[in-house]
């Protein structure tokens, strides 16, 4: 009999080097950057099935409803749910998921995965885990070794003990340390030399092997998360973690925390494909250049082009590059990115400065997504607002009214179920409704099938926050974003 | 006393190197390029005044309510308004505004004028004008020659007889010959001797003397705008050339059909700046690039770039530049061009290639002018379309009824009159209504400023070609565009 494995999945972060696909409002992991599921979905995927319990998963306040979509999406129930009520870096993180995994399933290995990660061949994947279990049974802090393909500055590199096998076989042997992030005449003697791999962060142990390693080498850590873990609140299926013992926790990479001071460690190489996608650079590697160097998406067309990315990400949008070389241009209705090849690191600039102008593109989408759906604006005047809303089955937006805007709701698709004060009714496609200022209604989506509906706001304010809330199903609070 | 001089502006144009801003549906010489208004109403503007008489317009029959709109935004009434069939090039339509004015005012001075050339200094052109006025009442053809300032190869040029003046005094001198688009090589020779001038394609002469021209050298295409003209329809304040008649016409330049031929000839320098912003590199060049050769507008925002115009069309949009050499950026919400600033000619190919693939940004913006105003698509589903209408003040939708939608009207700014089949009524702002299908309706602006309204139609087809027309204060017909 196998033993289930315990995926912990990382997705938390809120990168800006794939900006304008990924924002602070919907980062990375969550978007479709390869194919038609999110990274965080086959990430999921590829941890699911036989041999795997339930994920627990540890994110972000403000994704705690789009992961709860995401899994339902590929079907997939998370173990446990938790709440990092701000970004620490791994260890903070990885620790929170051993104490609840702990509690849950004593002694049970973890499978330590980041969500924002490319590893196509997801069966080589799951037989380089289980190569690994022997190691994780026997106290081993298991990690997992990437083939690397090129002189990458942009990685830590793992040092081995031995070569590996020619082919990749994922034999375990003994870590014998870790190399930080090189310079490319480094990086390439590491390349050279065969005895080293790249360190993707994946890592697998027992929880009472990480427990007993936290307890070693990060006492005051192990400490503070315990306390954070002790004290947290439970909310729907989330699980917040306290944000006072939290705060008083280091950030603090588990690389840096644990792994570089363990004498416990154990290597298992892993031949596949792998990518952290950690730039556009690296998603115009992943994407399969055609012999010109060209990737293209969405209605993008390259001419006399060369080693360049058109990605266009809204299909009504057209982009169009001529006589380029070493570009990336990835175009979205609300912000454009147009990048020297040879400068990928640097689009957290870009993200920078449009904060540094007000602009509301550095962190947010136009998609607004809610535990109930999703918004977008379509059209904003002086007085005036037009939205989409698109409710999945079953859901429900909160009751409310506004002090300063009335709306008009005309449904294009599908049935809405509506409260204005003590009337409810049913409205049907081509039908619509008038919500006075300050009257106290609801919108549901009664159906099997999503309801999509134009909402027209008039009034002098109409920010998202003139908000009054009586009953939510998703337990928000007044003014929180509905 | 001053004779007036007649300027005839030549706007039938529908170039596409300024692709994506301008498109076949609304080209350069309506859009706002460089400034506040567009180089259709600057060029208007430019011969307005004391000397000048109303100016006679020609231009295609998608534009005609274009040019109505933006004469009347810079307050300026046309003399006539011809629209041409088909566009033949610029001989067949300065020999229809010389039949034209010929008719209005026998013998009178026509300036032949481009309307989207940039010519900052007006009172410096004006002058130059003046000066070539004794040469035209002589019955010489005289035109303009723009003093060079590189070796450009996509110009003509024209030879003179005698170096200009070295402050370029517009002293009128006898045209020695027209030199076609030099090769480099060339062109270096022709900037390095002083004895050339930039063929602008800027005209003055009587109009007795171009019609002797035309009698002389094209004889047939006299015929035949002749007739054109004579079978030509009024179609309320516009001229409609007869179609028949105009395609029997060849398409040619005035140069070649005409000036290259002719034997009394006259040139006059102008010393000023001036520029056809003939692709994207000219409009970076006019924007005025700073020392690091970046241009800038809109919400765009460039990063360790050089060389490089980055475009951001609308407000909404932002655009980001990091690390570009010599690279041209413009950013619509509906199409986006990146192209090598050396490729800006090959901008065309972008239209070309889209058209190919029939995406409609190849020819047509999302905003859509009427007479009546103007609407944009804001959103598109399976049995939805949701539109912003803005009507100006004192205009009227034409009388109509559709087969096979319904649509929900929600005024947010101004009011609108609402005809629904039998019933009238006055909608303000937060006010909405409901047109059933095969209603018969109207909207109107009785107001004095603005109405915008919200329209939201559901129905299995939504092509704008469903419509049934009772009246339209505007004469289109049938299925014609709304």
């Amino acid at each position: 009999m196998t033993e289930d494995i315990h995926p912990l999945l990382l997705c938390g972060g809120s990168g800006t080097r794939l900006w304008p696909l990924s924002r602070k409002s919907y980062p990375k992991q969550f978007t479709k950057l390869t194919g038609e599921e999110s990274l965080f979905q086959a990430s999921a995927r590829r941890l699911s099935g036989d041999g795997y319990a339930a994920p627990t998963i540890i994110t972000g306040s403000d994704y705690r409803f789009v992961v709860t979509e995401q899994l339902a999406g590929v079907e997939i129930a998370a173990g446990a749910t938790l709440i990092e009520p701000e970004g620490r870096n791994t260890a903070p993180a990885i620790l929170a998921g051993a104490l609840d995994l702990q509690a849950r399933a004593p002694g049970a290995l973890m499978l330590v995965a980041p969500s924002d990660h490319v590893i196509p061949d997801a069966q080589a994947f799951r037989d380089a885990v289980q190569a690994a279990v022997p190691a994780a049974r026997a106290g081993q802090l298991v990690t997992f070794g990437i083939r690397p393909d090129r002189a990458e500055t942009g990685y830590g590199w793992l040092r081995l003990s031995a070569a590996p096998e020619a082919d990749f076989t994922p034999v375990p042997q003994p870590l014998k340390g870790f190399v930080e992030k090189p310079d490319a005449e480094t990086a390439e003697a590491l390349l050279a030399d065969g005895m080293h791999l790249w360190n993707a962060g994946i890592f697998l142990f027992s929880t009472e092997a990480i427990l007993a390693a936290f307890e070693t080498y990060q006492p005051a850590m192990l400490a503070a998360v315990r306390r954070a873990h002790a004290a947290a609140e439970r909310d729907l299926h989330f699980l917040r973690l306290d944000p006072e013992a939290w705060a008083a926790c280091e950030s603090e990479s588990i690389d840096y925390a644990v792994m570089e001071k363990a004498d416990n460690l154990t290597v298992v190489p892993y031949g596949g494909a792998w990518s952290d996608l950690g730039g556009w650079d690296a998603v115009w590697r992943e994407s399969g250049p055609d012999v010109a160097g060209i990737v293209t998406s969405g209605p993008a067309t390259a001419i006399d082009c060369a080693d360049t990315l058109l990605r266009a990400e809204d299909s009504q949008q057209a982009l169009v590059g001529i006589g380029l070389s070493d570009v990336i241009a990835v175009a979205m209705p609300d912000a454009v990115l147009v990048a020297h090849r040879s400068r990928a690191q640097d689009v957290k600039k870009a993200v920078e400065a449009l904060k540094a102008r007000g602009m509301k593109q550095a962190e947010t989408l136009p998609r607004d997504y809610r535990p109930w759906g999703w918004f977008e604006s379509l059209a904003t005047g002086g007085r005036f607002q037009v939205k989409r809303i698109h409710v999945h089955p079953g859901a429900a937006l909160s009751l409310q009214s506004h002090h300063h805007r009335s709306e008009h709701w005309i449904v294009v698709e599908g049935t809405a179920k509506v409260t204005i004060d003590d009337a409810v009714k049913l409205i049907s496609e081509n039908e619509s409704v008038y919500i006075p200022l300050g009257a106290v209604h609801r919108m549901e989506n009664p159906g099997k099938v999503p309801m999509v509906l134009i909402e027209v706001q008039t009034g002098s304010y109409l920010g998202e926050d003139d908000i009054i809330r009586y009953e939510d199903v998703y337990a928000r609070g007044q003014g929180a974003k509905g």
